[in-house]
């Protein structure tokens, strides 16, 4: 396959840039980039007035939460867990998460997103949903005990699930999720420690989300939340959702950990967490990506929503004019998701050597795009007034799950149908 | 013109909802809502799948910047304006503010707005694109003088504007815009309120948008912010732009005095002036509208962004759930913004004896709509999930400018052309 006339995002060391290049994929890899690479016989794919660019990474995503969009706005982490998710999730079935799965799946492959980070219970059927499109992830089992649940049978689901994988797969990988600090006891991360070491996988753990999550792990734990964090983990590669209320103590702890913060913009503004300083993480040398969260407290899972939202809000936290920028939010959203998830040998870039997950955004000058123009700067405009809508073509390993903004091995309409039934239920 | 099978919009006092209406209009006003109107002879709009609502109002604008879009990111308030914004805007010609403002009104009408306070220089030439193409706006000759101009020389610049105006078009209106009170001397905003007060017209003025303002201000006229406001301008009708800055003692003043405020979530973030608190301005009944500033700051002028932003940056600040909702911020876009122009008898809202400016949003379940389906909140939806593409068509007093999302009296083309152009230079 051969991607022709694009305008390709590539990365070199600090630097990202647009450069006009051609990209030559066999076998589901990046063979060469070029500028002008003409051989017959390839399947040529036309990317004039499109933006060629590395699949969008979503680092901490509850796929099957679509279910709630729009839903329960106002409320506080706490209210919305407990008074209004919970006893609702505890009536899904199998079914209706693998059909919200699916859906979710169309949505972000629709908008960019090439790979996911997911945490949510059930997961034989969002693997199901993952292993029929062809997209890219990572999966878990969660694990969580203070609601009453037996650890050794949530470590026995885990098993169960990692144990039954397609090892063929290589596009799906797997972590240990203990929930979060204030939902797991000291024995449930310690399951999780030795899951992680027995399967050499990394944690995904809720981490700092929200105030009251800092007195409740206190409490739980007898320690603050660095200190439990470092008491069972240090050593594993952990993906910490969230990192909102992180102070200095915490940064100096988590900076000599092998540790990268999920940032959700949009969920947490949402649910009232306020604002993660992210351009202090950064400074501090703490990888930072992006995720969405559940479309439940994130809206959406187009990324390039929480793209801009990220740059936005770093302004609402900081008159100092060195906030992260746009080109940093670019980064964060492929190459650091891609380091956070252990997959940078990977993904992330446009790269030759690295699998071809590749999404082609459509720049081109029409009433649609007049947010965008005149289009002064591609890479400011890629942050700040593109839409996921605007992705037209969308590739994992090589192979094309969304052409023109058209699914070939999908019925979309009864996608979307089966999840408005769920969803009237 | 009768709009058949729409999802209405309406406000009852403090309830926003929807209901399945058609709306009649005669001669650019409502003259009916009701549940079946059949009525034969009529041009009529089939609004299926789609909600029908009040044009949204940008309450503050500087349309002609729309060349500055995606560039000198990064920068704080004055840098961007002494540094980058004043210096190539003396280089403006009128054709090019003529272009830019054309270019600018079918961002906004393609996006959903049909009325918009705008405060640039040349006014002439925005003025003649507002007519072209049957737009509503608020229009002035901005005043200043701390860049050593003359004020006697802008106040006439003013005037001639001013009596220059057709008066028969009832869609324009004007407004006496001294710029803030860190560009203008106690002489120069003495003069805008004695012509404030000889033509009966608002005043719109930039106020406490950045923390360096509080200190100039303070230099410049020995007093703090707010009392230099109510010297000047108390008891005549005031649209503060941003008030992002302001302290209990602020607020005392402001809500005391005949004063409202246009809030513009993006343009604030992007150049770092942290978040207003209007959670806490309309609990002090401060009334709270929506704009986007020009699109250099505001990265564009879709206020459905300014909507979603503005519900968002109040979790960034607000722990507690009583934070403002979706539902607040709609009435903001639309009612709260034609209370803050003066124009509230005319515009905001869907009433009988109100003129026709509404709007249609296509929610029709297909796969660009993924990020809003299911829809189990249509409010909540709208301000989170909807963009401003999603506007399928937009009358202004009763005249449809643009419908199926084209323009028939606009070639798009050029406009679009012309502007590239400007920008290249």
């Amino acid at each position: 396959m051969l991607i022709k006339n694009g305008k390709v995002l590539l990365f070199d060391k600090e630097n990202v840039s647009i450069e006009n290049k051609d990209i030559l994929i066999k076998e589901g890899k990046i063979v060469n980039i070029a500028d002008d690479i003409d051989i017959s016989g390839e399947q040529i794919i036309d990317a004039t007035n499109k933006i060629v660019m590395p699949g969008l990474i979503n680092t901490h995503t509850h796929i099957a939460m679509c279910i709630f969009r729009a839903t329960f706005e106002g409320c506080n982490l706490f209210t919305w867990l407990n008074e209004k998710i919970w006893p609702i999730e505890e009536k899904l079935t199998k079914e209706e998460i693998y059909k919200a799965s699916l859906f979710s799946i169309v949505e972000m492959i629709s908008t960019g997103t090439t790979c996911f980070n997911d945490q949510y219970f059930m997961p034989e059927e969002t693997r199901k949903a993952v292993e029929e499109v062809g997209m890219r992830a990572v999966l878990t089992r969660p694990l969580m005990d203070t609601d009453g649940s037996d650890v050794n049978e949530k470590v026995q689901e885990f098993r169960n699930f990692y144990e039954s994988r397609n090892k063929e797969n290589e596009l799906i990988n797997y972590s240990v999720a203990p929930h979060g600090l204030y939902t797991c006891s000291g024995s449930c991360l310690a399951e999780a420690r030795k899951l992680a070491l027995e399967y050499n996988l990394p944690i995904h753990v809720h981490f700092l989300e929200s105030v009251d999550e800092i007195s409740s792990i206190k409490e739980l734990h007898g320690e603050n939340a660095s200190s439990v964090l470092k008491k069972y983990f240090d050593g594993i590669h952990t993906i910490l959702a969230h990192g909102v209320k992180l102070n200095d103590e915490d940064i100096d702890i988590i900076k000599n950990m092998d540790c990268g913060i999920a940032h959700n913009p949009v969920s947490n503004l949402r649910l009232g967490c306020k604002i993660a300083d992210i351009t202090k993480y950064q400074r501090e040398g703490i990888n930072v990506a992006l995720g969405t969260d559940g479309a439940g407290s994130g809206n959406n899972l187009d990324m390039f929503e929480a793209l801009r939202t990220a740059c936005l809000m770093q302004g609402g936290i900081h008159e100092d004019e060195g906030r992260i920028t746009s080109k940093d939010a670019i980064k964060m959203a492929t190459i650091n998701g891609a380091k956070l998830l252990g997959l940078e040998d990977k993904i992330g870039s446009i790269e030759v050597g690295k699998d071809a997950d590749i999404i082609l955004v459509d720049i081109s000058e029409k009433l649609d795009h007049i947010c965008m123009l005149p289009n002064n700067d591609l890479l400011s405009n890629l942050v700040y007034n593109t839409s996921g809508r605007d992705v037209d073509t969308t590739i994992i390993k090589g192979k094309i799950i969304m052409k023109n903004r058209k699914f070939e091995q999908l019925d979309v309409g009864s996608i979307i149908e089966n999840v408005k039934q769920i969803s009237l239920k």
